[in-house]
C-alpha cells in the first residue's frame, strides 16, 4: 500500500506513526509545505515569553529523525498544490528549487490544518503586525521583540482577540516587558466561556497590568513613526509598537474544495466518523475537518490537540484494518493557564445552549481547592450547565489557583459520558489534605444542582438580581446571612443582615408575602438559610448563585 | 421526629447537617464520647509535623457553633454505652460527672466510627507507643515529641505499619527531625498497592532517609532506659525513643452487636443499601458499617472521608423522606503525599483480582506529567489492571511528582462507572503546555492496554523476565533497543543493544525461531520495536512492561 498525507505537524505525523505500526510494508510520504514536522504548536506563545528558552526544544522530532523511526519519506518545503482523486495522484512542488512532480497513492490523507484569520482591516499588512500560529510566526515576532528592546525601555504591544490564544500571548508578552493592552469585541474575554467564570479572568489580567477593552473592534491601522496608531469602533485611539493578531483560524480546506471534496457548514472537510471524506480513498484528520458535536448533533470545528490526535490515530487503524475505528467527536474541553490562574472550559457555554435550543439549569460554586485547615489551598470556582430534568451535565468552567486542571477533566469525562450531576456528587475521588476534602469541588458542584433539581433550594443569578434592582417596582426583601463583619466589610445595596446562626431569632419580623433573597459570602450559608426559611412558612425564597463573591466581580467587570 | 446520633465525628456530624437542611422541625441529639465534634482527622500527622501549625485549625466546628447553625442539641463527653431497640431508647453516661440517663428516638444513627488496633505484643502498653486516630492520641504524642526533643538531639522514631496513615506519620515525624524506621509485615510498603507503585514509594522513602523494613513483624517492645528494643520476627533488634502503631483499625461495633444488630463477616455493622441496619429505626454510617463492593460484589469496610460523607447525605435523605436515595458502594479511591511524591490507589490490586477469582491483564506506563518542552514537569507512573475480554477497568495506581491526583481521580471515575479502557484512550482532556499533552497520561495508559487487548503487542513483566532468568533452559533473545549511550550507562545483562532507529537493518541477524523480549527505558521504544519484528516475520515478540525504569526499581527494592 502507497500512501501519501499532506501536512506534518499534529495530525500528519501521528497518522504516520500510527500507520507503520499497524503496517511495517507499507509505502508512507509525508508532504510539509514548511521546515518542520511534529513540532510544538502549543509552546510557541511561551517560547516567546520565555518560559521555553531554548528554541530547539519545540522541534519534538526532526524530519530525519522521524524518518528513520518510523521508515517514512518525509518531503518539507514541498507544496501539494492539487489532488487528482481520478487518477489518485497529488500534484507536488518543491518550494526551493520550484520542481513539480505527481505522486501516485491507494490512499491519501489531508491534514492540512488552519490557517490563522487576517481580517482586511486597512493597514493589516504591516511588519509589525503578527499571527502566532507557526515557527516562521514566532521566529518573525521573537526577533522583532528583540530589535524593539534595544531600541525602547517599555513596548507598547496590543492583542486583538481575546481568545486562549490571544491571552496566552498577553501574558507572555507582559512576562517579556511589554505593556500590553488586548481589544476584544465580544463583551467579555475568552468568548467561549461562561461570563461568570472569564469576569474573573478579565479581573485578574488587570490585577497583572494587561489593559482590556471589550465589545470593540478595530477599525484600522495607522503607521506612524511612533509606533502604530490603532482607531477602534468605538472612535477610541491606542498607540503600539507591535501588534499580535489573534482573531481565529479557518480550515485550510482550498486542496479539498478544489478536487471536489465536500465541505461542511463550518468550513471544514466534511468527514465520516471513520474520519474518511466524501471520496473513499481520501481521508483528512485534524484542524482541517469538521465533526458532529456529540451533544448537539451539529457540525463544528475542535481546532485543539487532543481530538487531531484521537482522529489521526483512528484514521490510521481504519487505513490498515479498514473501517473499524469511530471518532465519537469532541467537547472541545481546553484550559489556560493565564498568570497565577488556571481557567478551563468543557461541553456547552449558557451561549452554545440557547443556540442549540436546549434548555438548561446553571450552578456556581466556590469550594476550597484542598482542605481549608492544609496550608496552600485556594478557592475553585466551577459553574455547570445542565439539564433540569434528568440532570445531564452539558457544561462545565473551571478556574482557580490550584487544581482546576483535575476538575475540569473529571467534568469533561462527565460530560463525554453523558454522564449527570448525579455522578459528580456520587465521585468516587482520592482525599488527602493536600489533593482535596471529604468533598471535592466537583462533588460540590453536583450536591448543589443536586438541591436544584430536587427544588431544595430555588436560585437567583446575579443578572436576575440586576434586573430586579433595576425595577423600581420589584418587591423583595433580600437578606445578607453572613456575620456583621463581613456585612459592614461590603454588601448589596438595600439589603438587611440576619446573621445565618441567628436567623432563626429573626424570622418573626420577616413578612411571609415578600419574595425573599438570600445571600452570603459564595452561597453556601444563604442556601442553609433558604432551607430554614423555607421550612419555616416561607414561601417565595431564592438564594443568589454564587454568593456575593460573584455578584460583586460581575459588577464591578461589568462598569 | 426526634433522632439520636451517636459519634460526632465526620459521619455523625454530616448526617445531623444534612438532616437539619431537611427538616427544620426535627429534634437532634448528637453524643460525642469525645470532647470534640466534626474536628480534622485526616490531619493529624501534618499537625504532628508542623505543616499545620494552629492546634485550633484542626477543629472545623465546635459543638457550640455547630449546634447553634443547625439548632441540634450536642452533647459531648457522653457516652452512649447501650441501645434498646424494642424500647426504642439509648442509655447514656456522662463521662465528667458520671450523671447516666435513657433518652427516647424515633430514628438512631450509629456513627461510632472505628478504633486503632493495638496488636497484643508484650511491651505495647507503654508511654512512649502510640496510635494517632484522634485529638488525645496527636496531643499525646505531639507533646511526647516536644518533651523528648528537649533532652535529645536525634529522637528514634520507629512506625509499625506501612499503611497509608504509617507512611504519612513517618514523612512527618522525619520533617521533625526523627530518625524514622518503618517496619512492615507484608512484602512491601502500603500493601493494598500492586508493588510495581509501592516499589516507587518505599525507594522515595529510603532517598529521603526513612529506613524501611519489610516481610518483618514486631515480637516484644522491651524497655529500656536508653529507649525501647524492639525485637523482630527476623531476630533482628532496633531502638526506639518513641512508637508509633499504625496497623488498622476495626469498626466500633460493640453497641451494635449487644443491641442485636448485624454484625457482617468484616466486623462491620451491616447495612442495606439505604444505610438502613437490620433494625429499621437504626441506621449507620462511616467506619463501624460494611457495604459491598461494586465489582466484587463482596462485604467491604471502607475506612475512608468520602464514603463517610456520601453515607451519611444518604441516610439523612432517607431518614427525612423515607428510603428513596442508595448508595452506590466504594472503589476505595486513595491518595497520599510521601515527601516529594504523590501516590494513588483505586479499585481492585491485583490481589484484590485474584482474591476475587477475577481474570486480568496490567498494563504500566511511564509518562510526562505535562509537555516535555514545557518547564518544571515529570514522569507520572500509571499501573492499570484490566479485563482481557472487554476492556472493564479494575483497578488503578499512579505515582509521580506532579498532577497525580487527577490522573488518579479521571481513573477512580471510570472504574466507578463501570468503563473500559477504551473509555481511557477516548478521554477529552484539557490540555495545554502546563497541565498536560495532546495525549494525556491516562490517555497513553489506555492506548497501551487497547494495543494488549487487540493483539498489537504482546508483554512480558518484570517478575516474568527474572523467572525466565532464574531458569538455565530458558531460551530467548532479549534486544536492548535503546540508543547505545543509554545502553551504556546500565542494562539487563545477556541483553544485545540494536536501537530501534537501526533496527530494520539488524533483522536479518535475528534468529526466527527463538523467543524475543524487546525493551527500553520505559516501554514506547521497545513497543515499536515489537512492531516491527511482528511484522517481519518474527512471531514469539514479548515486549518489556514498564521498560528497565521498572524493571531495574523492581530489582533493587526486591534485594
Amino acid at each position: 500500500m502507497r500512501y501519501l498525507i499532506i501536512g506534518g505537524v499534529a495530525g500528519g505525523a501521528t497518522v504516520a506513526a500510527r500507520l507503520r505500526r499497524m503496517d511495517e510494508n507499507a509505502v508512507i510520504v509525508i508532504f510539509e509545505k514548511g521546515k518542520h514536522i511534529s513540532y510544538a504548536n502549543c509552546g510557541l506563545p511561551y517560547y516567546v515569553g520565555g518560559t521555553i528558552s531554548d528554541r530547539n526544544a519545540l522541534f519534538l522530532q526532526t524530519p530525519t529523525s522521524f524518518g528513520n523511526r518510523f521508515d517514512a519519506d518525509v518531503r518539507t518545503e514541498t507544496e501539494v498544490t492539487a489532488i487528482n482523486p481520478v487518477a489518485k495522484t497529488v500534484h507536488c512542488k518543491h518550494i526551493a528549487t520550484g520542481k513539480e512532480y505527481e505522486e501516485g497513492y491507494d490512499k491519501l490523507v489531508i491534514a492540512t490544518g488552519s490557517v490563522a484569520v487576517r481580517p482586511p482591516i486597512p493597514g493589516i499588512n504591516a511588519p509589525n503586525i503578527f499571527t502566532l500560529k507557526d515557527i516562521p510566526d514566532t521566529d518573525n515576532l521573537f526577533e522583532y521583540l528583540q530589535s524593539l528592546s534595544i531600541s525602547r525601555e517599555t513596548i507598547r504591544a496590543a492583542i486583538i482577540g481575546a481568545g486562549f490564544i490571544g491571552i496566552e500571548t498577553a501574558e507572555n508578552l507582559s512576562k517579556r516587558g511589554c505593556d500590553v493592552t488586548i481589544i476584544e469585541k465580544a463583551d467579555h474575554v475568552m468568548p467561549t466561556l461562561d461570563r461568570e467564570i472569564a469576569a474573573q479572568v478579565q479581573q485578574h489580567l488587570t490585577d497583572n497590568h494587561v489593559k482590556v477593552l471589550t465589545r470593540n473592534g478595530v477599525i484600522q491601522f495607522a503607521h506612524h513613526e511612533q509606533g502604530t496608531e490603532i482607531t477602534l469602533e468605538s472612535g477610541e485611539t491606542l498607540m503600539a509598537d507591535l501588534i499580535v493578531v489573534s482573531v481565529g483560524v479557518r480550515p485550510q480546506n482550498r486542496l479539498a474544495l478544489e478536487a471536489g471534496i465536500a465541505i461542511g457548514e463550518r468550513g471544514g472537510i466534511q468527514v465520516n466518523e471513520y474520519m474518511q471524506t466524501s471520496v473513499p480513498d481520501i481521508y483528512a484528520v485534524g484542524d482541517v475537518v469538521e465533526t458532529i458535536h456529540p451533544i448537539t448533533g451539529t457540525p463544528q470545528l475542535s481546532l485543539l490537540a487532543g481530538p487531531a490526535n484521537k482522529q489521526a490515530r483512528i484514521c490510521a487503524n481504519n487505513l490498515a484494518e479498514g473501517n473499524k475505528y469511530t471518532y465519537k467527536g469532541s467537547i472541545n474541553t481546553a484550559i489556560a493557564k493565564v498568570f497565577n490562574l488556571s481557567v478551563g472550559a468543557t461541553g456547552l457555554s449558557e451561549e452554545s445552549l440557547k443556540k442549540a435550543g436546549i434548555p438548561y439549569a446553571t450552578s456556581i460554586t466556590h469550594t476550597a481547592s484542598h482542605a481549608t485547615y492544609y496550608p496552600g489551598g485556594d478557592m475553585v470556582t466551577i459553574k455547570i450547565n445542565f439539564s433540569k430534568e434528568n440532570g445531564q451535565l452539558f457544561g462545565a468552567f473551571v478556574i482557580g489557583k490550584e487544581g482546576v486542571d483535575k476538575r475540569l477533566d473529571i467534568l469533561a469525562d462527565t460530560i463525554a459520558h453523558k454522564g449527570t450531576v448525579f455522578d459528580l456528587s456520587d465521585f468516587d475521588h482520592g482525599y488527602a489534605p493536600p489533593f482535596s476534602s471529604p468533598k471535592d469541588p466537583v462533588t460540590v458542584s453536583g450536591l448543589v444542582a443536586e438541591n436544584i433539581i430536587h427544588q431544595y433550594v430555588h436560585m437567583i443569578q446575579w443578572h436576575e438580581l440586576r434586573s430586579l434592582w433595576a425595577n423600581p417596582d420589584s418587591q423583595f426583601l433580600l437578606i445578607d446571612v453572613r456575620s456583621f463583619l463581613e456585612h459592614r466589610a461590603g454588601s448589596i445595596p438595600g439589603d438587611v443582615n440576619y446573621p445565618l446562626d441567628e436567623l432563626r431569632e429573626y424570622l418573626e419580623d420577616i413578612p411571609t408575602d415578600t419574595p425573599i433573597i438570600t445571600y452570603c459570602a459564595i452561597g453556601l450559608r444563604g442556601y442553609i438559610a433558604s432551607r430554614i426559611l423555607l421550612q419555616s412558612g416561607f414561601t417565595n425564597v431564592r438564594n443568589l448563585a454564587g454568593g456575593f463573591k460573584t455578584y460583586q466581580l460581575m459588577e464591578k467587570t461589568m462598569e
